[in-house]
């Protein structure tokens, strides 16, 4: 990076808050993907007129622009792939202002979700998205990805919770997109454009969030299977009822053995799992208790359990999140984001896991599959030797035929993960009809393509490239960085 | 048009779906709004390749194209300002695919809102937005124009259902946007983007919706005011408590006044009347109807009334939706939709109708004032003698200062009605700094700019141009068409 850019940008922000150190560089080009790639420099402004002065200062420079949350994301979305500003929001973590009775928050992208949710529930209010992250995800990663949770079944995504925002265009130009009411139709409704976008059309320095009470009372009522097709049959007759629970976890077998052999959890060896959350009013709750018990029975559950005491339901929720854990400890392999959060109509859910279970068994690779069944997100946990390019390449070739069971299922490649880099050939060839209108759109907001370059419709290759494990699998495109770098 | 046009339009749809005639291309010039434009030709297709051969031909001919479902907007969407081909989507009313295991439909764009819901409510589920339209509207427009209604405190608009869509593009090229899944982060969220664009973007001829059980139960409670403040107070209390209703409709003292004079309802006169409907389980809606009831004694009504009875209920609901035709029953004046449906942050209501009444008796116009105050979107309806140019110039005058108002609140030009024509500058003076975003996101997808010219950013000179009304108010830039032609 040219010395009189770096100098630039810390008249911007002051010295203190711009690093080129070895340190800092290697450790802002990672996020929680496979991928990893060296930042030129690494910048934190607490501002927005401080982001406006870095992205002029880009555009003007053509030097390319990675905003960057908590870097919990799956898929590279934080990765500088071209190199070049890092554009960390972590001190910008004001809530600037609380309206209940308006039914908004206004706060600054880099807070983070479970401390804006702890302001929020003295009140008696939250944002409803529950990333598994929640305690290192920022709400501007949040919106830029348009992430979810357990419960977008009754709750929806963070894309329903956008009202409005501010942000600094490509140019470095300011926009107010949306709005502080709970309606709006006054014109295109860029704020719903920018939420997903994964920080290719501009960095948002603001955001105006709706939100939700707390609902008071919850339960869970827990049902194992000796048969997908069941727990697949259970799902659909909840929700066409209708019951709509707050969430419906699934667990595949290769979960519920995981767990139960890791930390010995109470759950029954079977062949499918579902919990399913209800809210709401006591009374409700239970009505809706004994018909997801009833529904259950009737499909065939060899075990149904219910429960609204709050440790025992503390309990099975920690079994089900101690799925990630429980994989990690297999020997010799470790769990990695490859086709990790794809989505399908919810009654498919039985079709997609058979079919991922035969995929594994033909490429002689692991694949446990658990998520959120209640929405027909999936998560899929690639198990393999992270060093043996042979394991890698064999689980590449199995993710593309995921991704085409997915499609074929009328599915699609992200539910809440995001495309970045690890889906991005997927997703092309799931939106072919769509690329053209998408690269439009982001060259006419980005001419100069300095924000986020070279992910989404822009990634070219394999995506088994700028790993940030020691195998070299890649035979073109993108050349490995390896290990060699990490130790300069 | 030439005559070689009307040949290839026929050649595409069959001429028995194409017309010129005088009748036609007159009635086709109207929607819902103060405007009126002849169209040139009137064609009516009925599959997705009928609508993509239509826009084909537009775009090589640069002729522009307006699609038109129910013709209910009420700021001058489905107008042809431009002429050119209005293209109606009243044959294409087909549901394709209900499945509630999935929580989805899908549907032709030309469906009727309620037509819709009646298939739905047969598996106890519906499509949540309700305008006030909807016995006409269709799926289509609500979407082009994301049409909500009096539920979106608690359900949220149009945009918050639509999971994806077919759209023709302005090149005449088909694309899918969004998914048949819940979750979806895949890409940029297209659909999203086309949701309120008003035509502008290209055409929709398939949609997913999401949809939701119907809430079994309801109650009403209805509260009195002697004074809007007292009104204001009850609504953020509520909201804050929190109770979250499923509407919360608002009435001020004309809007009151009116209904009991022509309909003699047995409403109490007073200066606001706030009606909360609550809904859910029967035993959520009692403890809430005790919170409410106390919250509006609380803050000082005169007069609390609540209900469960359906006869009753339907009562009240029937003098609330009487507002507008006993404002068409005062003698020499007419309602007219100029500023009818902005949004402020809900606290901010009281404010709001309080200006909205200096701003009348300062031009010596009324404007009468009731809406979804449950989620902030007020409608005024000025009432105006439509013969007296200097009422409309008076009127006019006044909109520039409501909207002044309503922006100094925070708030916004359209909550539910969409922008097009009516509400233009007021847009335009609001979004200042992304008009440039959205001009640039229209000329990349609509290069020779053929959908729904004219409109929105677009739009040139005053509000009180192509006058459905006989008045000649204008004074330069459109001229008016004035009766004359309509008897042609």
């Amino acid at each position: 990076m040219d010395p009189s850019i770096v100098k630039e940008l810390e008249a911007i922000v002051g010295p203190e808050n711009v690093s080129t150190s070895v340190a800092d560089t290697y450790v802002f080009g990672f996020d929680s993907s496979i991928h990893r790639h060296k930042a030129d420099v690494v910048v934190m402004p607490v501002r927005t007129e401080e982001v406006s002065d870095i992205v002029k200062l880009a555009n003007r420079h053509r030097i390319p622009v990675v905003a960057r949350g908590g870097g919990t994301g799956l898929s590279g979305h934080a990765v500088p792939v071209k190199g070049g500003i890092v554009l960390s929001t972590r001190r910008m973590t004001k809530i600037i202002d609380v309206r209940v009775e308006d039914l908004y928050v206004r706060v600054q992208p880099g807070i983070i979700n479970d401390d804006l949710n702890k302001v929020l529930m003295k009140r008696n209010f939250y944002f409803p998205p529950t990333p598994g992250s929640g305690k290192v995800a920022t709400i501007g990663g949040m919106v830029a990805n348009n992430a979810s949770g357990m419960r977008a079944i009754k709750y929806g995504a963070t894309r329903d919770y956008v009202m409005g925002m501010e942000v600094v265009l490509p140019t470095g130009e300011l926009a107010h997109l949306g709005t502080r009411t709970i309606k709006n139709s006054s014109g295109y409704q860029l704020d719903r454009l920018i939420v997903g976008s994964e920080g290719t059309l501009g960095i948002i320095t603001e955001i105006t969030l709706r939100i939700m009470p707390v609902p008071g009372n919850k339960a869970l009522v827990l049902a194992a299977f000796d048969d997908l097709r069941k727990a697949g049959q259970t799902i659909s007759d909840v929700i066409a009822y209708p019951v709509i629970p707050s969430a419906m976890e699934f667990m595949d077998r290769t979960c519920i053995d995981a767990v139960i052999s890791a930390f010995n959890v109470n759950f029954p060896h079977s062949e499918a799992i579902v919990m399913i959350e209800l809210d709401g009013h006591l009374a409700e709750i239970a009505d809706n208790m004994e018909i997801v018990e009833k529904i259950a029975s009737d499909a065939g559950a060899i075990e149904v359990r219910s429960s609204d005491d709050p440790k025992e339901m503390a309990e099975w929720v920690a079994a089900r999140k101690a799925v990630l854990p429980a994989m990690s400890a297999m020997p010799n392999k470790a769990s990695v984001a490859l086709a990790d959060d794809m989505s399908v109509p919810i009654s498919k859910i039985p079709d997609a896991v058979v079919a991922f279970h035969e995929i594994a068994k033909k490429y002689d690779i692991i694949i446990a599959t658990y998520g959120h069944a209640g929405d027909g997100n999936l998560h899929t946990k690639f198990l393999l030797d992270v060093n043996d390019a042979k394991a890698w390449k064999r689980g590449e070739a199995a993710v593309g035929e995921v991704y085409a069971v997915v499609n074929s299922l009328g599915g699609t490649t992200s539910g809440e993960h995001g495309i970045a880099i690890t889906k991005a050939p997927y997703m092309r060839k799931e939106r072919k009809d769509t690329l053209a209108a998408m690269i439009a759109i982001k060259k006419a907001l980005d001419p100069n393509n300095i924000m986020n370059p070279g992910k989404l419709f822009e990634w070219e290759g394999l995506i088994l490239a700028d790993l940030r494990y020691p195998a070299e699998v890649e035979e073109d495109g993108h050349p490995a960085e390896g290990f060699g770098e990490g130790v300069e």
